[in-house]
C-alpha cells in the first residue's frame, strides 16, 4: 500500500456580499453568500508545503467583491459561471471552479431606499466550471409549506415494530430543499426560478396525498414538465411531523384541530425525478 | 446570614400547538410556540422536595392543548390571558402566572388549505396575571431592516482609541425586536399589531437617520403616537454592519456599491419610549 | 401624556479576541466574547441625532483590543471592571457601563501551542460599574448533567388536565445556567468559579431528588454556603425530559434502560438562593 | 424525453435515544443519534402512492428503540450495522439501508449515575448494506483545534485580486470534520475512534504547518499509516481565520499577541487521503 492523495479542493466560503444599485433614487439590492473552491494542481501544497500554485483564499474573497462591483451582480446563475470561469481561465493551476451562491430575498418597504428582509425560502446556485465542461444547478431551500387536509396514509407495509395506525386525514408539512439541473448555461434564470418555485408550490397544494414520497414525485415531475431546459430536479423534504394530540383524558374530541408539531425525530423522503435521456452528471450536485 | 429561598418560577416552555380551524372548505392556521410559567407557594418544594403545590409542567402542556380546542386560539395576548387567568384562578397554590407566546405567520398557497411558512418577523406576546394586576407586553422579533441611503454618522466623541471615519452616507440594518406595553387588557390585539408592525417600518424608512438611537427613538415615538391603548415601547436593535469594500487596490472607485455584511461584533442599540405618565409597570417585561 | 425617552443603553456586543500570551515555548490562550453596553447622557442623540456624547462603539471594540494588549486577559471578572472602569472614568457622558464577558475554555493537546477546545459549558461574568457603585455576577451557562437513577417525582398536585404518573426512578437531566452575585469586587476569581462549578456538580450529583426544584435549591445553597463572598445564586435548569419508551407492544419490558430525549417542551425552572441579609442589587444581573 | 424516478431513499432521521445500562449501582450511558434511511422497490409509491413496500418511518423509529433494549449499544458501527442488516434482511422490499448514528460523550461526576456533558466533539458512524457489499465509514466533527505559532503562510499564488500579506507566524485554527473508511466490517470499533482521533491531535499538533492543506495532509496521513484497517481519510477543515489586530493607532505593537477570531467568510480545505491500493467505494460515504 501506498499512500496518495485523493480528490481535493480549496476556496473561500461565505463571502457575504450585499450590492447597492442605484437608479436615481430607487435603488436595487442583491444579498448574496458566495462559496468559492478551486481545485487542479494541488499535490505540492498538500505534500510539502509549498504554495506556489495555492492563489490564496482571501484573493477569492476579494474577488467576488471586485466582481460586484465591474459587473454587478445580476441571476446569481451568471454570477457564479463568472467567478467560475475567471478562476478556471486565469490560474493555470486551477483545472476546477465550483461556486455556490445563496440569495437572501428583500422587499421594499417604501419609498426607493428601504427594504425589509424576506425571511422565507434562500435561493441556491451551484456552478461548475472545468476541463471544458459546465454544469448549473439552481434551487431552492427552507421552503416551508404545510396541507392541513387532502394528505393520507395507509396500505403501508408492517412488522413487528409497526404500532402507527392508518390515517385518511393528517396535516402534511415539510421545508423543501430542491434543486434542479440544467441543460444549458444560458437560461432566463430569473423566471426560471420564479416559475420552477411557482410549480413546485402548486404541486404541493395540488397533490391529494398518499403519501410524502408521491408528493416530492410530483413536485419534481411539474417542474421538468414545465421547463425544457431542466432535465434533472432532486428534492429533500423532511416530514415535519404534527401529532394529532389526544385530548380524550379531557373529555373532549379532537376532530383534526390541534395538533403538537414535533422536532425529531422526523421523518426524510428524499428522490431524484429526471429526463431518462439527459446525459449523467453526478459532479454537478456536489 | 441565613440561606433562603428568593424569588422562583416553573412551567412548560415551547409547546408547540398548530391549531386548524375548519369554515368548510377553506382552513384557517395558528402556529404557536407558548411558554408558561407559575409562580407562588413553593417553598415546599424547593426545600423538602414536597410537591403538593405543584402542578406538573406536563398538566400545563395539556391544559395549552385543551384550551386550544375549547377556545381556538384567537388573538395570541387573549390566548394568552386565557391561560394565564386559568392557572390562577384554578390553582390556589399559583399566585402568579407569566404567558409568553410566539406566533409564527402562514400565507396560503392556493386552494383553501396550503399554506405557505412566512419566514419573517414572529409576533410575540407576554401576559402576566396574579394578584389582581394584569398586563399585556405584545412585539415582534427579527424583523430585518435595511436602509441603502439615508444614514449618516458623524460629530460623535473621540478618545485615543477612535479610528472610525465619519461618513455621511452609509447602509443602515437591523433586526429590530420591538415590544410594546398595552395600558389595558381588551385591546383589538390584530388590528394592534398591524399598526404597530406598519408605524415601525414607516419610522424606518421616513427617518433621514444620523445615528441608529435616532432611528430607534422614531420608532418608539411612532408607535406611540397612534396608539392611545400603548404607554410603553422598548427596543433592542443591532446595528448590522455593512461595511463598504476597499476596491482601491484593484483600481476601482466603491461609490456605496459593494458592502461587506460582518457577523460580529455589531452595535447593540437597546432603549425605551413611554409615556411619562404612564405607571411603572417593570415586571410585564420578564 | 408627552412621549419621553425612558431607560437606554447602547455598545460593541460580542467582540471575539483571542489572547496569546507566550512563556517562552509554552503558550497560554485566552478565547473571550466581550460585550459592552455604556449609558448616560444621551437624550440628543436620541431627540436629535446629536452625537457628541457618543463613543462610537467601533472606539469601544479598539479598547477590548488595546486592553487586552495592554493588560493581558487574567480573570474574566478583573478584565470586565477594567475596561468598564475605563468607560466611567474616561467618558463625561456615561454614568455607567456595563460589561459582559463569555470566555470558552482550551485544554493543551501536546507541546506547548496546540490546544482543542473544550465543548462543555462556557464561563461569563457580568459588571456593572457607575456612580460610585460597582456589581460582579460570576457565571457559566450549558453546563449539561444528568443523573440516571437518584430522581422521583411524586405527590404532585393534580388537576382535570393531569395524565402524568408519578414515578419513583426518573431521569433526571439539565442544561445550568447558573450565576451568582459577589459581595465584593476583589476576590480571587479563578478559584471561586472552580469551586462554584464543583459545588454545582457535587449537589446535582449528590442529592436523591424529588423534584427539579429542589435540586436547584440545593445547588444554590451549596454554593453559597462554601463562599462567604457569594451572597446571590440565580438558576435556570429546563427540564431536558428522557421519557421511557414503551417497549410492551414489542413484547419488551423497558426496566428504565431506554429513553428517548425529547427536544420541546421542556420544563423550565428557575430559581433564586440568597443571604437574606444580603443588599438586594437587581439591576447586577441585567 | 420520458420523465422518471432516479435515486431515492427515506427513512426516520434522528431518533435520539439515550441508553442506560446498569452494573450494580455503576450506569454507563449512551447517547446517541440515529437516522436510518431505505432504499428499493420504491417506483409503486412514488407514482401511485402506493405503499405497500413502505415499512412506516414510524417503524424505524420503534426498531431503533426495541434493538437499544435487546441489544444494548456497544460501539456506534457495530449498532449501526445490526440495525442496517435486519432492514435489508427482514423486508424485502428493502435493497439497501444506510444507518448514521452521532454520539455524544458523558464523563462521569461522582458516584455511579452522576454524568456531565463532554461537549467536545461528536463521533459519528456511517454504515451501508445492501446488495450483498457493507461499507463502514467512522468518523468526528466539530473537533475544534488551534496552534497559536508553528504556522506560516508564504510563498503562494498572486494576481490582481491579491493583497494578503504573507506571514511566517500565524495562528492555525479549525474545526475538524474526519471521517475514515475501514477495509472490513469488524474493527474493534472503540479503540480504532480513540487511535485515530489521538492521531488527528497529533498530527496537528506536531505539523510545522506552510499551509492547511499540508496539515490536512499529514492528518489523514497518521490515520492511515498508523491503523491498516483503514484505507481512506476524508477531512473537511475550515480556516476559521484569527486575524492579528492592528495597534499601531493606539501606539502599541501587537507582537502575536492579540488576535480578532473572524466568522465569515472562511477558507475551506477538502481533502482526501488514501491507500492507492484501496478498491473505490463512492458511496460508502453518502
Amino acid at each position: 500500500m501506498a499512500i496518495v492523495l485523493g480528490p481535493n479542493r480549496y476556496g473561500k466560503a461565505e463571502t457575504r456580499v450585499v450590492r447597492v444599485t442605484r437608479d436615481g433614487a430607487t435603488h436595487r439590492l442583491k444579498d448574496v453568500n458566495v462559496s468559492v473552491s478551486l481545485s487542479g494542481a494541488m499535490e505540492d501544497v498538500h505534500l510539502t508545503g509549498d504554495n506556489a500554485a495555492v492563489l490564496p483564499t482571501d484573493s477569492q474573497k476579494n474577488t467576488v467583491f471586485a466582481f460586484a462591483k465591474r459587473h454587478g451582480i445580476g441571476a446569481i446563475e451568471d454570477f457564479g459561471l463568472l467567478l467560475a470561469r475567471h478562476f478556471v481561465e486565469s490560474r493555470p493551476a486551477v483545472g476546477h471552479a465550483r461556486v455556490e451562491i445563496h440569495e437572501y430575498g428583500w422587499n421594499r418597504i417604501a419609498g426607493g431606499h428601504s427594504f425589509v428582509r424576506d425571511g422565507g425560502e434562500v435561493r441556491t446556485a451551484l456552478v461548475h466550471s472545468g476541463g471544458g465542461a459546465e454544469t448549473v444547478v439552481s434551487g431552492l431551500t427552507d421552503l416551508v409549506v404545510l396541507n392541513s387536509t387532502g394528505s393520507e396514509f395507509h396500505g403501508f407495509a408492517r412488522d413487528e415494530y409497526t404500532t402507527l395506525e392508518p390515517t385518511d386525514d393528517r396535516v402534511l408539512a415539510t421545508a423543501v430543499t430542491a434543486r434542479w439541473r440544467h441543460r444549458g448555461t444560458d437560461a432566463a434564470w430569473d423566471a426560471s426560478y420564479r416559475a420552477a418555485r411557482d410549480a413546485l408550490l402548486a404541486a404541493f397544494a395540488g397533490t391529494h396525498s398518499l403519501s410524502l414520497q408521491q408528493t416530492l414525485y410530483q413536485m419534481g415531475r411539474r417542474v421538468l414538465a414545465e421547463q425544457d431546459g431542466i432535465c434533472e430536479v432532486r428534492l429533500s423534504m423532511p416530514n415535519k411531523h404534527h401529532f394529532l394530540v389526544d385530548l380524550e383524558p379531557f373529555g373532549m374530541k379532537n376532530d383534526n384541530e390541534v395538533y403538537f408539531a414535533a422536532d425529531r425525530p422526523y421523518g426524510l423522503i428524499e428522490g431524484t425525478v429526471l429526463d431518462d435521456g439527459a446525459p449523467a452528471a453526478p459532479s454537478a450536485w456536489n
